[in-house]
This record gives structure tokens, sequence and C-alpha cells, in this order.
């Protein structure tokens, strides 16, 4: 309304929800809107800040997405998804550990499954717990439905993952659930096999949900990442075609969810999505093609030559980095040797280095000051060009 | 977990939420499986259940969205939107009522347009009053932050539509907010200018917050639909590329906020999608191409002729439909004359006409059992078909 005075007269709008005080934005925009000023003025900048892979979607997959334009598929479907998809998401997990198609639904994003998970599971005042430093957005879902996340500081001492122990310690009456990641953004680092086993048994026990973000899973540097589904099939397993698969954009994900909890899934994915993007669901049916797969493991294969050459060169700078990540593809770095107030760190570094970093402050409050995230979803050129700079700043 | 017999003896999962118990599966599922073993049996449906344009997404924005994907236009961009389809959204409103861009948020289908509004806006026990009949997911965007859906009956003496003294009448403490979909979904029926300055007036004077739902603008056949945003720049505006722009399975539509509530707004979309579609963007960009608009006003045409046929051929079968529906593609129809069980009828005539249309429960509880819902968005040759095959089952 640009024309109407009588505008200017109206009362302030209704009050905003009390939970929008407990959600945060992220404090990374701070550094890219930066970054994005200096560029403009002509500094390029080496984005180390990014959680998304700099390849491209690979091309299999986008000539089927476009050919599913060309076709016309571009209605709804079936709130869980695709038939044929929710199959060949089922297919491509070990024979050890299938599980059954119905129990599959896709969403748009793994941001889609979480807010299934939590919407179906959280009441209001239910504690979830989460390891701290963790992806931020995790705990706003669980605010989001009125939900208390408990923030479990965790280190070096257990990979920076919560364990069995962990979890029994934080339990109380009120927890519903526990959410890992693994390999866990910011850290790469992941939850071994014989503690995963322990950590569902133990979560079973004391009668809580278990949920498993697994989007990073495909991007493991040491023995493959072990779905989650080994162990049981009463565990909600997030995963997505965003980060191994290359197709953050296309905003298409998937999990696999307890049995007994496919009915208030169906229900709430039908009220909330109506269903996930059509054109991206066909071009995600020839993410598992034989080639694209070829072609994944070889960007596997760079991403673990560029994580070789960062970790000992960041350790060689002076950072801190106790446990060697073993996937995804961040570096969670103690900079406390330089500064502690990683908040000011990250945009000092960017302002003499033209190098953008995450602070810790995005993925928790435990040590955070004292912590950065660098992404290595970067060229193997770009890396060394930025410890290059940072190796001539933090010396002066 | 498919091997290990241990799986047999887990403890069972966690309880699910209690929000679970207030929200409901859509019934037209029903019909739709019916309909569907019906056709995999061998006889074809007339479809008149669906709510989704029977056209193709228009030639120029199928055409956009290749070549993006030809691009590599496939990775997150920024929360709210590229700047450049927020600006021309903006810029498709007229001039006296044209929203800052600042105000314009890209969403993943006007589903995450509400779950915005209702995340940012309500806390538990808030009330939000709603039109019944009324598109079921409104309530249950409600109902998922733990507010609470007051459902006031309307029927033809207020064109199915909420109106300032409904409003006022129902006013509590506890009420938040009032949601008003013009033109209506399923009857629709739009508020009238004038009553819509009203309305806009009250809620304010209540110091309640207003939510449009606009998805069915463009398609309206007797004075084209005006934007509550002619009104005041204090309400919330939902809309949508699904239906006038025919881009249903994209999951593509936008919002106009109140700038107060644009930071909530911008960490909540962060925090829930990350970003939406990039594809789906870059193609709705030429959504307002001119010759896009001109093959979008030729089906809207199509349309009313087919709204032209449909309602006085229902009244004549003896369907009572009292208003005529002005706008989206439906027809809201009383078949009291038939039956008292609309669920029962609707699948009655799907199995003795092969013609599917919706049963009134999935639109609210207000006299329900008394209507159903016809689409019409299907060739009028199918239209023809449909009402002889209902004449000649009617009067058996």
């Amino acid at each position: 309304m640009c024309s109407d005075p009588a505008a200017e007269k109206q009362p302030p709008p209704a009050t905003r929800a009390r939970r929008m005080d407990s959600i945060r934005p992220f404090y990374v925009m701070e550094v890219l809107e930066r970054a994005f000023a200096l560029e403009r003025a002509g500094h390029p900048v080496i984005h180390l800040e990014v959680g998304e892979p700099d390849f491209p979607t690979p091309a299999p997959v986008v000539e089927a997405g476009m050919r599913a334009l060309a076709e016309g598929r571009t209605r709804y479907v079936q709130a869980l998804g695709l038939p044929e998809l929710r199959a060949a998401i089922a297919d491509h997990y070990p024979q050890t550990c299938r599980p059954h198609t119905d129990r599959v639904v896709v969403t748009p994003g793994s941001s889609g499954a979480l807010q299934l998970v939590f919407g179906v599971l959280i009441d209001p005042g239910d504690e979830v717990l989460l390891a701290d430093p963790g992806y931020p957005c995790n705990a706003n879902f669980v605010r989001l439905y009125g939900g208390e996340p408990v923030l479990i500081p965790v280190g070096p001492d257990t990979d920076y993952q919560l364990t069995a122990d962990l979890i029994a310690q934080h339990w109380s009456e009120r927890t519903k659930a526990v959410l890992v990641g693994t390999p866990s953004n910011p850290t790469g680092t992941l939850i071994d096999p014989i503690e995963m086993a322990h950590v569902t048994a133990r979560v079973a026990e004391l009668r809580g949900q278990l949920v498993v973000d697994e989007i990073y899973h495909g991007l493991a540097y040491g023995d493959p990442a072990r779905s989650a589904l080994h162990d049981s099939d009463e565990v909600f397993v997030v995963n997505s075609f965003s980060k191994y698969y290359g197709m953050t954009g296309w905003r298409i994900g998937w999990m696999v969810a307890p049995e007994a909890f496919m009915p208030d899934v169906a229900k709430l994915s039908q009220n909330l999505f109506i269903s996930t993007s059509t054109p991206a669901q066909c071009a995600a049916l020839h993410a598992f093609d034989t080639e694209v797969i070829d072609e994944l493991e070889r960007r596997r294969q760079l991403l673990q030559r560029r994580r070789d050459f960062l970790v000992p060169a960041l350790r060689d700078l002076g950072f801190k980095i106790p446990v060697m990540p073993q996937g995804a593809f961040y570096v969670y770095a103690d900079c406390s040797n330089f500064s502690d107030d990683s908040d000011r760190f990250a945009l000092e570094l960017l302002e003499h280095t033209r190098v953008g970093i995450t602070p810790g402050r995005d993925f928790g409050t435990y040590r955070h000051h004292e912590h950065v995230r660098f992404s290595y979803a970067n060229t193997l050129e770009n890396l060394e060009q930025a410890v290059e700079r940072l190796r001539a700043f933090l010396a002066s």
C-alpha cells in the first residue's frame, strides 16, 4: 500500500511468536555479506565458509532433470515420493541393512525430513539431546515445535560425538529423543560402528527415539560410513541428495522412518509439502547410476586429497586439530593460539586475507569462541593459496 | 535391519507427538486410491477430485527451467529468494498496491509460506479464525505450532467467506490471527473489496494479524481479484506459482510479509528451507513474461467456459449451488437431495459412474456431510461426459 496515508495510522502488527527469540540467524551470513561486499569492490574472496560442494550436479542427473521438464513431469506426485525413487533409495542401501520401500520418504531436502521427524515426535517441553558443536538448524527444528534442545558439550576425547554414556548421563524424565550426525557438521568426525551400536541400544533401553543425520554419508575417507539402519529398524535416518550427490539447489533429500511412525509421517508430509519437487525426483532417480557413482567416487578422492593437504597445513600454521576429520568436507579448528574471539577472528581474516571461514558460534555454545570451521569444498589451488595468505597474516 | 533377529526384541519406538491426533489425512486420498485401482483394472476415471490445473507449465517457463539446468543453476541461493525473482514478484502487483521487494519472500510452494507465517506468529494456545469450509492444511499449519484453529461456519449468506462481523463475533482474548482465502478453496467464492477493507480494519482494531491466502488469484471470472495489499501493508499475503501459473510440481510460491516480521521470517526461512529450488526460481522468473500471461489469460477464459457449463448442469441434476463461484476451479455443491453422507456418496459415484469428486469432510465440519467439491480443471468434453454419467446414475 504505497498511496494510502491511512497506512501510517495503523496499529503495529500482532506480536511475534516467543519461539522466534530462541531461533538465531546464521552468523556466517555476516561473513558472507562482507565477503560479497569485498568481491563487489573487486577483491576476490576464497570461500572456505560454505557448506556446499564445489562440484556441479553430475551431468546424467542434470540431463534426467531436463528430460523430465521436456516430458512435462511438472505436476504433483505422491506426498511420500515417486514410488520408483523410494524403491531406488531403499535399494541403494547394502543388503545387510536395506529398509522396506514403504519406510522411505522423499523430502524437500533433509531440512524437510527433519521437520517431519520432529513434527511427529516432539511435544512442547520434550527434550532432545544434541552434540555441541553441531549443525545449528537441528536445535532450531526442535524449538520450532516447542521442544527443548539439550546441547551436550563434546570434545576430542569422544571424537566430538555423543556416546552412550554421555546420553545416559544427560537423560531426564523429559528426554524424548537424541540426534546424532555422522559424519558431523562441523567436525567431520564419525561415530564408530561399535559405539553406534551402544548408542542405539542405550536410547532404546531408555525408551527414547534415536534420530541419525547421515547427510554426509558417501563422503568418508577411511572406512565407508555405516548406516544406523544396520543396528535398528526403530531409528529415524535422515539423508540427502545435496552433499554427496551434488544436488543442493534442487532441494531433495529423504528419510527412513520406523514403521510405526509412517501413518503420521504420511499425513504430516501431505500437509506440510503436498509433494517434493517432481523434476528433482525424476533427476534424483539417476543419482544411483553406475556412471554417476563412479564420478562421485572420483570427487570423494579429490576431497580426500584436499583434506590431506589442509589439515596438516592448518596444524602447521598453529591451529589445533586434535582429531583427524574422517568425513564431510569440514575442519573444525581450535584457533585459541590466535584469538579468544572467533567471531572477530573470522572477520579479521576475511578483511586481511580475503579468506572466508565460519565462526564457531554457528555450531553451538561450547568453546565456540575458540573455534572456526574451514570447508574444503574448494579447489586444491585455492586451498594452497588460502594457506599462504593465512601464513603471511598470522606471522605478521 | 533385515537379518538381525534381535530387532524383534526391541522396545516399541518413542510415543508420537500429541499434535498428530488432531492432524487428519486427506479423505480424498481414499477416493484417489480407489480411482487408481479402477484405472489399473481398465476403467478410466474422470478426475474431478483434483486440486491441480489440467494445463501444463507454460512452455517459456519450462524452457527457462531447462536453460537453468543446462547452465548449472543448481546451487543454493539466498534464503529469501533470488533478488531478481523477488523484484519481479513485487513488480507484478499493480502500482496501487506494489510492495517493497524487501517484503517479498520466495517459498517452497504456498505451503512453505504458511509454515513461515504461522511459525513466526503462533504461540501454543493462540487461536486463529478460519472459515469452515476451507482448505484443510490451513488449520493443520496452526495445529503444527500448538495453535488452535477456530472454524467459523460460513454459508451462502456471506458467500462462504468470513466477514468483519463474524470475525468480531468469534474474537476471544486468545485470538491471534485470522486467515481468509479469496478465491476460496473449496467454494470458489471471493471476498468483495468493500468487505475486505472492513475485515482488514476490524482485525487491525482488534490488534490481530490478518493472513490472506491469494493462491487462486489470477483465476477470477468476474472482476479481477484485488490483492489485500491494497488495504494494508500489515497483512501477510500468501500466493503461489502453482495454480494460475501452472507450476504445481515445481513447488514454488511466495508471500509478502509486514516489514516488522521480516527479520523473523528471514531467520526461520534459513532454518526451515535453506533455500527454495533454484531451477524453479529461474523458471518462475519467466512466469510474468507477456507471452506467458497471454497464454494464462486464454486458459482462464477456458476455465470460465467450463464453469459456465458445469454450474448450471449440476444445478439441473439437482445439486444446490446457491452462490455462483467467481474464481479458482471449484464448485462446492450441496448434495443433500441425493445423500446425507457425502463420503459414501463420493465413493458410490466413483464406483458407478467412474467420476471422482471430493467429499466435504476434507474442508471442515460444518454441514460437510451434505457437500462435495467438483473441480473443473478438466476438459469440457470430460465435464460433459461426467454430467451425462451422473445424470444416468442419479435418475436410476
